[in-house]
C-alpha cells in the first residue's frame, strides 16, 4: 500500500451505509485551520440511509469532543489493517498533548465541504456535519449527516479492523452472499 | 454445531461492549407470552460501558417496532455464520405474517429477566429493557439497558457476520493484538 492514496473517488451517499454497517473501527478527524485532531472510535451506527445520518459517541473526556462541539464538522475516516498500529496509537494518545498526524506519520488531506482534514491513508472518508445534538449532554451521542463521501476504488476487499476490547481486534474475513431483500 | 446450545453461561455486563463493538448482525427478539418475533438488525452501537447501554434503530415499518414500544423489553441475540441463512431469512420476512421461529427452525428459550425469548442457536444473548425513547419519534432510535447477558463459553472464535448490503456479508476473520490502552 502506498502511504498516500491518490486514487480517491467520489462515493454515492446512498451507499454509505455499506461502509459503516459492518462495524469497523474508524478515525474521526476534527479541527479547522492549523490544529487538526484524530480520534479512534468504535461506537457508531447508521441512523438513516439517505441523506446518510450516523450516530456516534465521543466522550466529553476526549479532546475531540470540544472540537466537534465548536466546529460542528468532522470526517469519519475508515482505516484497514495495513495501518492498524497507527489506528491503535491514535486511540492511546490525546490530541491535547500530541499532534497525531505527525506522531503517527499520517497525512492530512483537504476535505471538499468541511474544515476537518481527510486522512489520506484511510481507504474511505466521510465528510460530516453535526445534525442533532439533543443527546450530547446526556450520552455524548452526536448525530451527523454525511455530506460527501470518498473511496479508494482500487481497494476491493477492504480489510477493516473491528474492536474486541483490551488490545484484541478482529480483521474483516471472507465475504459470503446470502439471499437478501435488504438494501 | 448442535442446533440447541446447552452450555449457556452468564456473561459479565462489564464486557458486553466486546460483543457488540465489532458490529455483528444481530437478531432482536420481542414479544411476550405466545407470539414472539425476530428481527435482523445491523444499526446498533454501544452508548455506555456499565451499566451497558445500547442504541439501535428499528424502523416503524417493522413489526418489532410496535412490540418493543408496547413491552419495552427485548433480547439482542448474536448469531454466527453457521446459521447465516436463517439470519438473512428473518431479515426477508415480516413477523406480521410469519412465525419466524417455526419458519426458520429456531428455538425460543426462556430469558431470565424479560418476557422476550432467547434464540438458543445464537452464541450470545443480551436481555434488555428500554431505557430511553426520546429519539424514537424522530429517528426510531431506542436506547436499551442490558440487564443480563449470556454466552456459550465453548465458542472461542465467534465467526459473526457483518452486513455489507445487497446480499453481501463479511464473516469475522483473524484476530490480531495491538498495544492498546482502551477497554
Amino acid at each position: 500500500m502506498s502511504p498516500c492514496r491518490m486514487a480517491r473517488k467520489s462515493f454515492p451517499l446512498s451507499k454509505v451505509y455499506s461502509l459503516l454497517e459492518p462495524g469497523p473501527v474508524v478515525m474521526v478527524t476534527t479541527g479547522r485551520n492549523g490544529y487538526p485532531n484524530i480520534m479512534t472510535m468504535s461506537w457508531h451506527t447508521m441512523i438513516e440511509f439517505e441523506p446518510p445520518l450516523v450516530g456516534f459517541v465521543i466522550s466529553s473526556s476526549n479532546y475531540s469532543f470540544g472540537l466537534l462541539k465548536a466546529t460542528r464538522e468532522c470526517v469519519i475516516n475508515i482505516p484497514t489493517v495495513e495501518i492498524a498500529e497507527k489506528v491503535a496509537g491514535c486511540g492511546n494518545t490525546s490530541g491535547a498533548k500530541t499532534d497525531k498526524f505527525k506522531r503517527f506519520g499520517l497525512t492530512p488531506g483537504p476535505a471538499s465541504k468541511v474544515g476537518a482534514p481527510l486522512i489520506e491513508e484511510c481507504y474511505a472518508n466521510l465528510e460530516c456535519r453535526v445534525a442533532d445534538t439533543k443527546m450530547v449532554n446526556k450520552y455524548c451521542f452526536f448525530i451527523v449527516e454525511v455530506i460527501k463521501a470518498w473511496i479508494d476504488p482500487t481497494v476491493k476487499n477492504s480489510r477493516t479492523i473491528h474492536h474486541l476490547g483490551r488490545g484484541s481486534f478482529m480483521v474483516a474475513g471472507e465475504k459470503i452472499r446470502l439471499k437478501s431483500r435488504m438494501k
